[in-house]
């Protein structure tokens, strides 16, 4: 089959679109993607951070990718159309394919869930990749725990961490750090693509942390649709978490079930919803941290005093990116320091409001919970 | 857009080809597949076993689906295709959509691991689907355990299940399971598509089994392609199975790690890997399981008074439709009978070399282990 240019990547080149981004010819380094299925050579990922597709569709007429500023995609005389990216941030980014007008994952990738769908994404290799790195080092252990939720009248997945030494000494008890997802995404975010487990396996490895359980739960975000946040209403998820999930984990796992050991965070809409729940929960949650996901101001407290006694951390962060956000979350920050509180500000560098933002907030945070 | 007929539709429908799947209607009580995404209202599933594909494709020539003797394709109104395919078996089937001469997962299913890539799969209700269904019982936990493997020189990854009560009463210890899945398939076929953990919870809380432990691990069996089996070689899984893996789950979980409370099963060419394994290592397995995966004959036994001495429990089984397997084994379990062992033979009704024939083999084998 010949290369034929198609009609739109003509109109693309006639228009100059593509000659930004084609100018400087990519480096000619493209490894295959850690992100993809076992085996496959494409997508590829280049020192700059750009992707190579190479999706075979010999019948297509057109084929392109969600990133924004791709070049055209050509087909190549096997049959199977190549296109690149511009340079994308470190990190993992999600994406789609469309054939023939059908939005389609790449047969390639992994299949991973964010945009309220199991999908295609890709890792961009980043310069600090080494911790979440999987490494011959002692895991913890991801279990899938279903458990009866009497409030939707529902079995739920939770998805728990549990340290390395967890199943080998059974004595010790563990705090727990309930952490939360985003909206478009569910329980398996974290345990997936945040490799929550790898960075708290390797920062036990490293004994920078104190050893704690992790749980991960679906926030039931995804009714609402994005942008009508306003109406989010924060009940039905508070009565799960507070009446079902908390006692169903101090029952079955090996816990200290105090306040002063039990922490909540999420991400983007989890922050939202961590903000809203440990703040009308004083008495169950001594460490907040809230990623990418809002901040909290003095104004927010109703009880100053009341939660000076209280908290021990309150963990705010952004990726640089995202910069109302980190704007407001810095002076927030420096608010709350004043009147007396923990209070820690993180910024993860030249990332946007995606997973590797998230990655680096929790592996920042993770040292400081339950230091005493 | 306007529904146009493509030239294949046109021509399959001169050459007849279609008219016997066509002649009758199909029965009008479509339900989405349980084996969807959340929320996506196709594939659909009707009582025939017929599944309805709706992929919307405005600017598609041609979709079809890897299901043979399905309908041809046919665009709507609204640009997505549509085709049926014939009645097919209960239960769990692997399929891909073709776009343009692209294979790619219909982006409306679940992900699921066969073939040798993670891609579709639609569940198809069986009559005796309550066996596998999530109900409101204690559950048991599956958990990924990441361990390093010395010979191959890799962190590889187990799913373990561990029965209801494991987390709570810290005191019993439990025979184990190891379970294999078969060619172009992983570690997690057991746990995802063929609900081990839903069978046992099942089980257990209708008191009919003894709860015990499964390990489910990766049987290296991909690197052989398919039609090669025989210049497999079962070394490297053998090492890793008994040197490594065995050693890991009963320092880590709290096993009974003689050879009366360990028994090994696998589906397909797990089933040979079960019978490689077991045959050679009589001292580490009482109870074997062979899932379409052949068979055992007196003759494949070297030593007979060792074997009966040692072995508590043979159970081959195969789908109906695999007739020439099905024959075989019913015959051989009859020689082993003859000779004194204890061996079980089970043909699951109407299902062929698919995950029903193998979701029922483990919910008849698993009564019939560790029983004393």
């Amino acid at each position: 089959m010949k290369a034929i240019p198609s009609l739109l990547v003509l109109a693309s080149l006639l228009a100059g679109e593509s000659c930004l981004v084609q100018s400087a010819e990519p480096v000619d380094d493209w490894k295959p993607a850690t992100s993809n299925q076992r085996g496959k050579q494409y997508p590829q990922v280049n020192s700059e951070g750009r992707v190579k597709f190479h999706v075979a569709a010999p019948q297509a007429h057109n084929v392109t990718v969600s990133f924004r500023d791709s070049s055209p995609f050509i087909q190549g005389e096997d049959g199977a159309w190549t296109g690149i990216t511009r340079p994308l941030d470190e990190g993992f980014h999600y994406y789609t394919i469309n054939l023939g007008g059908a939005e389609v994952p790449d047969p390639n990738s992994l299949f991973l869930f964010g945009a309220n769908r199991w999908g295609s994404a890709v890792e961009v290799p980043a310069h600090d990749q080494d911790f979440y790195a999987l490494k011959n080092v002692p895991h913890g252990r991801l279990r899938e725990v279903l458990f009866h939720s009497k409030s939707t009248d529902s079995v739920r997945r939770a998805f728990v961490y549990t340290p390395p030494d967890y199943d080998q000494d059974l004595n010790p008890r563990y705090p727990v750090l309930y952490l939360q997802h985003g909206w478009g995404e569910n329980e398996y975010g974290w345990g997936v693509q945040g490799r929550a487990n790898l960075i708290l396996d390797n920062l036990i490895a490293a004994n920078r942390i104190r050893p704690f359980i992790v749980v991960m739960i679906y926030g039931m975000t995804n009714e609402t649709p994005f942008g009508g946040l306003r109406n989010f209403d924060i009940r039905p998820f508070e009565t799960v978490l507070i009446d079902e999930v908390i006692p169903f984990i101090d029952d079955n796992f090996r816990t200290l079930s105090d306040q002063p050991h039990r922490a909540m965070a999420g991400l983007s809409m989890g922050g939202m919803e961590t903000k809203m729940i440990t703040l009308r929960h004083l008495d169950k949650f001594s460490h907040i941290g809230l990623f990418s996901g809002g901040n909290i101001r003095p104004e927010d407290i109703a009880d100053m005093a009341a939660f000076k006694a209280r908290n021990k951390l309150v963990f705010v962060s952004y990726g640089s990116r995202e910069e109302r956000g980190a704007t407001a979350a810095r002076e927030s920050t420096d608010a709350l320091k004043q009147a007396g509180i923990d209070s820690h500000y993180y910024e993860s560098p030249e990332t946007a409001h995606e997973w590797q933002s998230w990655r680096r907030s929790l592996y920042q945070m993770a040292p400081l919970l339950f230091r005493n």
